[in-house]
């Protein structure tokens, strides 16, 4: 089924505990897009990336599955930039440089040949940029899933609760989930965002797992204990790109479905941190993600006698 | 097959955000006492109790299947009494008393009813005790448990590490394993604690569930995602309890049994944080715990397509 996704392409300077990047490709859109082609072709992009950003990289792209039709170059300024530093926990981190560059003033342009897609996935942007693109489709997805981020709630509530209010899955982390409903309990802040308008709730709590909320339901999926998280950074993104290209793949929406989705997302995320920036995404291969997906199952399946 | 118990009996007085205690009954030894006898009886205590401990108490515990003849009654001296107030996020908690009265100078003597026992679990208590009835057993147990907290890391670490040496499952709390190891990742944390002794650690992580390592194995269990915990005292001791009591219910100690066990536990810390101290281990009856391992089941099982 065809999937569009919307998201930054960018550049990234990175420094952890293990070591610093240099100026890297990265963007919540490239890591979705890398992450997503490893179960679903072609996907459709759309981003904004200025003369710097290499041609050899939307040519990588292209390769994988993905048209880069929407994705505007323009030609006298710079790409989206941003240099941040993690502390030791991985969990926090502090942003040392962000250049919009041409993020600034994106102003997505669906083409015709986006039109009719199955799946929407919306990256973190400006709740005004993710209106746009649901405004400019002719015809509603089946499903449209949204990440956002806590800065959108500090400088964009409104916007991004009528962007909220006309999806199906929100995916937000356990801090975001808190202070857009200023309740300390998850359980009870899923409760008010579904009341929101999404169907479906992701809550992605990094090294603890994440949390699917529908209805009454929940289910829990852990993340894959690793011995080290070099670079945290596209671990959501790369989460996002699992969870909706399984379920493209497999053309299935249901709750059930989604379990095993965010299986697939958890599996690309843990992926995602093993290196720098896309380096995993781009090197693992069909056995790799089955060999991953099966130590996911042993990670939590198990027989009770009683 | 045949559980010794060792911990505390005690006085607890707890303030979380939902409300005050006053004086109820608490201690380690207790909670694993009510919450292992929903799968195995009899089970075998050794605590230590002062005269104002009530003799009602002990009477309850009798009726469901504890041993008590263990359970030193000590005429001229109070019970170990404990006050404490959780902060907002019920993660963290202040003690406001510690008054260690009777557990002062415990000195536990395991009767002959108590030898050949199948399973020994060591609650909290100082490591020099843990290892006095280690000694005091005439026939290894098939595995002994033990429990442990910072506190004893940082007052008496060599006899910690000599009980850790002699003992099967290490169950700790992730700021201690890393105490333990000085590893921030708890899979090194897991690998350096397994060389001290153990075959197995389980690391618990409150609302984020745990973790079980063995060998090159892990397991990773879910806590029951909950509105509100009204107070997490106990949880953790409810948690030994489900899951010596399982392991002895079924007399299988294989990993993939295990796994079961650490969800029994899970389950009976989940009923824990519902009320006040021991109140919903004692409500609950052997449909509550079949409908919240079912709960657990769904929040953890899914089917993949590839």
């Amino acid at each position: 089924m065809s999937v569009i996704i919307v998201g930054s392409m960018a550049f990234d300077d990175i420094e952890t505990p293990f070591g610093k990047s240099n100026k890297i490709i990265g963007g919540a859109g490239t890591y979705i897009a890398y992450a997503a082609t490893h179960f679903v072709q072609p996907v459709k992009q759309v981003s904004v990336v200025g003369y710097d950003f290499p041609e050899e990289e939307l040519e990588e792209l292209r390769k994988r599955g993905v048209h880069t039709e929407a994705v505007e170059v323009v030609k006298d300024r710079k790409s989206f930039y941003w240099a941040g530093k993690y502390h030791l926990d991985m969990n926090t981190r502090d942003t040392l440089v962000t250049e919009l560059n041409v993020l600034g003033d994106f102003k997505p342009v669906i083409p015709e040949s986006y039109q009719g897609a199955d799946f929407l996935m919306l990256g973190n942007l400006a709740p005004a940029v993710q209106l746009s693109v649901i405004s400019q489709l002719k015809t509603r997805p089946r499903l449209i899933i949204l990440d956002t981020m806590n800065f959108w709630m500090d400088v964009a509530l409104p916007e991004l609760e009528e962007a909220i209010s006309k999806i199906d899955v929100l995916l937000v982390n356990d801090s975001e989930a808190r202070q857009l409903t200023a309740e300390y309990s998850l359980v009870k802040a899923a409760k008010k965002i579904l009341a929101m308008g999404p169907k479906y709730l992701i809550i992605k709590k990094g090294e603890h797992g994440a949390l699917l909320f529908h209805q009454n339901k929940v289910f829990v999926a852990p993340a894959l204990p690793l011995e080290d998280v070099f670079d945290p950074t596209g671990a959501g993104d790369s989460f996002a790109g699992g969870f909706v290209g399984y379920l493209a793949k497999t053309g299935d929406i249901s709750f059930e479905n989604m379990k095993a989705a965010i299986i697939a997302g958890s599996a690309l995320a843990s992926f995602c941190v093993e290196k720098f920036g896309t380096t995993r995404l781009k090197e693992i291969a069909k056995e790799d993600i089955h060999d991953r997906l099966q130590q996911f199952k042993e990670l939590t399946h198990y027989q009770t006698e009683l």
